[in-house]
């Protein structure tokens, strides 16, 4: 268990009010009170979940470097069951970068990403399922996203997992009662018993897993590209979902200028709109960004959005589109319905095969209603899961279902072909293991290490 | 007085560890408790300055609806005076809205820009000076005007004022006398008196307004433009200026695409390099914008870097370079010594007139320094002024400063003309006034709301 102090910043970085910058560790209070300077008394002595006003001061030039509010929480009722100091300071960027200075200069180290959450996992105050869903939460770009990582975060996922792998302990238990006392035969696991409980787990894991979808959507939001020829109001149509719904503009820090990317919430699905700038700059993302690289992003697409001109005939390259983008999930929309029809809706409609058509006037502002429709039930069939439905959404934690599944069907074919019941053990025993791996009990520590890295600094 | 409860976003917008939802008004324990569920007790039974773990249940739906350590402190000892309740929520943007989307459903009003330091101001709390302190603290580019921010915050420049309308204050109080009481002889005010006392505060006012200009740089940052011809290494000026300082770039909200300004950190003078992203995509501000605007650009700044090429004779477009930017604040870079001299340095040294001439090679990384000692020098003649120095260094301070030397004058000179010494009293409370508009003392409704209008959200 690592024991020294760690500081980071845990508010955004920007202009604020307020930003805060946070220790934890041992000594955090310690080094709190080589800085700190208030009325009353030292932090040391204050008690524990109180907000203490006062300044910090430079100890090197004895000079008032910063007015701040700390907050003292003690070990171990706080969020990494360590003594945790908050320094809440004016939201300026000069301002908490000069106070993590003097936190840092007074014996603070500077924590890694997602260190913060990693101790509370590694404390044991939360398992690593929980620790992820931090993270998700703090992403979320829909209400419907963060519920589903609020849910995680509260412990549902655990739960239902910690209760499949109770079931398979049992049941390797029993069998091994079976195995090493063969004349102690209470409750003997048959092998129809045995099968039955397998079955039941399995069963459980599929279910689990048909929620995956749907959670890895609403965690990652639907990677979205309109396509389409010239003119035919690709702009528009982006301009009208971020206009109708209210659009999330993400800034990867460190790297402002370049990766832009737009979220829309489109009946509480995320939609990231990918290459919206070779959008509204060019109004023809293919040309720009040539053949090759844009069947790339056509294929690491989601969901396609091909729009097609109401008032002009389906030409060559339309057609082309449609076998560009075969086999994935489209919406076809034929824009531009207040101009007089010139294009054949009945070929349209063939063409499109399985794929919804919608018809719009984005002009008039009429059909957005339609295509948003479409596109929900196209994910969801329009379907609102209740709220405390419990979504797997983690490409990590499907995974690992995927493999539990698998060597439970394994250990289900090794006893139905007659094998004798301990060959299965190995299976079951595994299935465990990799369940394990979801809530963070059965882990490599370089794992952790790689899944605490992707969390914000501060966290 | 309003004693409304307003509610705001206290963090900077984006993904970080921790927001903050800060209420302020007699209703603000009141509108917690009806979203908060805490392990123990309602926070309107909780002790003042403390931190309390809970959740916020959202009231419609009886569903939790966020993970919160909420902070209650009790009037009056808060920033506002008022009630103070900060709800420390998950750092997502959905999370923190959804905060306070709760909090305005259950009776909060969303807060003006400024409100929370507006209501600071006007419960007494601070004085108008040491407000708008707070809003200059939070945009310092550097450490150097963070502690200008900071002193001005501290209320030294209140201290300084309230000072000086105390002197002119008992100057009028003995004028009156002289004039309700001329039996009453106690000090009797003589001309020379009065006059020594009015030249004495006026002496004053000069000496704060010294340091005007560089508190003003400090404050804004000195906006600067790189010219020149093409290739002779503008990019490169940019890129060693961002690359040996620390850059703060600054996204302006709601136009982050078009509005970025770069903050280079020049021995503790914000540079605002102007027009960054023109000069890297085409290496030619003049020609780019066109002579019409870029003679505009030019106009505004505060300092021009005009690069030169070493290596290359002395052009007509160069000579006329320099006849744009007559009677500004110039420094002339003569880049690329690395290469064969071919330019005329006396004739460089000629047409710099007092400007001073810098020789650097970008390419070797040679010659920046002596940049950066000549715009430090330029501006604060190298010397760096003790940390304690109060500055004035905002608009409206300095004008005001400004107003009360000149009427003063009108003061001094009505007695030195020999007028009757109540004819000074209308310059002197007049000065009063003015002084008094600094700290808010005297100073309409209207310019109150037009100053905190500018503040961020949730300060």
């Amino acid at each position: 268990m690592e024991h020294d102090t760690i500081a980071a910043i845990s508010t955004p970085m920007g202009e604020g009010a307020i930003a805060i910058v946070r220790l934890s560790g041992d000594e955090a209070i310690k080094i709190a009170d080589q800085l700190y300077r208030g009325k009353k008394k030292a932090l040391k002595e204050v008690d524990s979940h109180t907000i203490n006003y006062g300044h910090l001061i430079d100890p090197e030039t004895n000079e008032v470097a910063e007015e701040v509010m700390v907050s003292v929480m003690k070990a171990p009722h706080t969020f990494t069951k360590e003594d945790i100091v908050e320094i809440n300071c004016h939201g300026g960027l000069v301002s908490v970068n000069r106070v993590l200075q003097l936190v840092l200069r007074a014996g603070g180290r500077l924590a890694e990403p997602g260190e913060f959450t990693k101790r509370a996992f590694l404390n044991g105050r939360i398992d690593l399922s929980q620790a992820e869903a931090v993270i998700d939460l703090i992403r979320a770009k829909t209400d419907r996203a963060m519920n589903v990582a609020l849910n995680q975060m509260e412990g549902r996922l655990s739960k239902l997992i910690s209760t499949l792998r109770q079931e398979l302990l049992e049941t390797v238990a029993h069998v091994e009662v079976n195995i090493d006392y063969p004349e102690y035969d209470a409750e003997e696991m048959t092998h129809d018993l045995l099968l039955n409980k397998m079955k039941d787990v399995h069963h459980h894991i599929e279910r689990i897993l048909t929620t995956a979808k749907q959670g890895k959507i609403l965690r990652e939001g639907l990677s979205t590209v309109i396509v389409g020829r010239p003119n035919v109001g690709k702009s528009s149509l982006l301009n009208s979902l971020v206009h109708e719904n209210k659009a999330i503009v993400t800034d990867v820090p460190g790297t402002t200028r370049d990766v832009i990317e737009e979220y829309v919430n489109v009946r509480g699905v995320p939609l990231r709109l990918v290459d919206t700038a070779g959008i509204r700059e060019t109004e023809d993302i293919v040309e720009r960004i040539g053949v090759e690289r844009s069947r790339k992003v056509l294929k690491e697409a989601d969901l396609i959005l091909l729009v097609l001109n109401y008032s002009d005939e389906l030409t060559h390259e339309d057609e082309q589109l449609f076998e560009a983008v075969k086999g994935m999930d489209v919406i076809v929309i034929v824009n531009k319905t207040d101009l007089p029809e010139k294009i054949d809706m009945d070929r349209v409609k063939e063409i499109a095969q399985e794929h919804p058509v919608v018809t719009t006037s984005l002009l008039k502002e009429e059909g957005v209603d339609q295509l948003e429709e479409s596109i929900s039930q196209l994910f969801f069939r329009g379907s609102l899961e209740a709220q405390d439905m419990t979504y797997v959404s983690n490409s990590r934690h499907i995974a690992l279902l995927e493999q539990s599944k698998s060597t439970l069907e394994d250990a289900v074919s090794a006893i139905e072909s007659g094998l004798p019941v301990d060959m299965a053990q190995i299976d079951i025993t595994r299935t465990w293991e990799l369940l394990g791996e979801i809530i963070g009990d059965t882990v490599s520590e370089s794992l952790i290490d790689q899944l605490f890295s992707q969390f914000c600094l501060g966290k």
